[in-house]
């Protein structure tokens, strides 16, 4: 099963971001990647062991669990990309909690089977725009601050919500299990890809 | 239906104050209100849809997910206040935990159809209390810093728990769909109008 | 029922504690005791009305509602404890993070009655070495901060997962009333004696 592949690949991914954040950042940076791999990793057990799911209209389940946990997990990514973009503290503070929403109203719209879920479906897209403008804006100052890490970041994280409208969740084009393998390796990409090029970019 | 209507005004309210604290407070504000006003979106959208509600002993539905939205937005608001009354970090921080406790207690209050909900309403007003203390105690320095604005919070808030205890939450003497109306009210009032106020004042 | 002296012990260490605290500190330090006694307080009425509890194989009942509110209460502590072992602000926000995190996993370990619970355990003793390792790491400076505070921390705090282990939630070799009383005696040591402590020492 695919899930116990991901709960594997983000054990060992938490251990390498524990050893290499260790031995780098010393006393004064936060250990972002080890945290994102360790709320991965219990992501990926909870879905393993089926233990919350839904059944879609076409039958097939939902892994709605997943989004619960990327409150966590994608709210400290973008506090991590927000302070490379050089954000101050409260812009930080956005941009956490518009990724938080996302997240949220993205488990309220996979929760949800009827119609109804693509309300949230539109309040996640706002949430994630609003995240996207606090990030890109550039600041008074003049700089923009705008790298390549921002755009690689725009691309990859937005395949998410078209993998959650071509899945169960959203239209059912493609199964549980091709929805599974996609967004197992979008995870792979954003959160240990994202991470071992932050840190060897330090 | 009141909720649908609730959700359309605060889906304008969370655009006007976009528009608003993007064009104002530049680089250094917290955009307060337009969480506030997305956080209220997504309650009035689950009440709308009636997502999930239980069956007070008379019969009316109780919409207790409202309270767990007010987790969110009531200490957003609460951190906003403490903001203006000139209370130091960790204020603001106990001010906020005090809220979201008084908005938690609120909810297991409402989610409890039994007589042991009272419990709950007695803690949650207990935390309320902690909170407005931890607002109003004049700072060391001698400065009261008690503000108009704190007299306001504290006469519209406290309506809150009235309409709580009058509603099928409470013993019942009002129905679902007035208790509806009231809240709104009340929201409109401490939400919106209290942002725009906030907003032009600075 | 052991869950009543419970609310009733830690109602009166919140007052206390909001006595102490208002009294002496005055506005410069966070009135982390008060919410810890608070939040147990909460935590003790939900299990003493038996809202939400599930059936451990051998039928005794499994209170896991306890695990949620240590999410709470137990990331207060840390936080003090690790600013009294003076620690920068990112290693107190890691120490919160990996107590939540062990809580949490400790609350799907005991809400889950199959043998798949063991993962979750295991997880969460993982973030608690986490939690522990962060804390008791000497800082780059040379100065280990490594206090008695510390050590008994590390002692009583471990009692809890052997008690886990021990009651219906693990192997079911003490009843579940057992389980309460020494998880009491455990909150009373950890969360009053150490507030206590803590007051009198500064």
């Amino acid at each position: 099963m695919v899930f116990w592949i991901g709960v594997l690949i983000f054990a060992i991914s938490s251990l390498m971001f524990a050893f290499l954040e260790n031995r780098r950042y010393r006393q004064n940076m936060f250990s972002s990647h080890v945290f994102v791999s360790f709320f991965t990793v219990i992501s990926y057990f909870v879905m393993a062991l089926a233990l919350a799911t839904v059944s879609a209209e076409n039958g097939q389940p939902i892994y709605w669990t997943r989004w619960i946990f990327y409150i966590g997990s994608c709210s400290i990514l973008t506090i991590d990309i927000a302070t490379i973009a050089k954000k101050p503290n409260v812009k930080k503070a956005e941009v956490a909690v518009f990724t938080a929403l996302t997240m949220f109203c993205g488990f309220l719209a996979s929760i949800i089977i009827t119609l109804d879920r693509w309300w949230f479906f539109g309040l996640s897209t706002a949430a994630y725009i609003g995240m996207l403008y606090t990030l890109f804006k550039p600041s008074n100052e003049g700089s923009s601050n705008i790298s390549s890490i921002m755009w690689f970041v725009l691309l990859t994280w937005s395949l998410f919500p078209i993998v959650w409208v071509l899945a169960p969740t959203g239209f059912g084009i493609i199964a549980a299990d091709v929805e599974a393998i996609l967004y197992l390796a979008l995870d792979l990409v954003t959160k240990i890809g994202f991470g071992i090029y932050i840190s060897t970019m330090r």
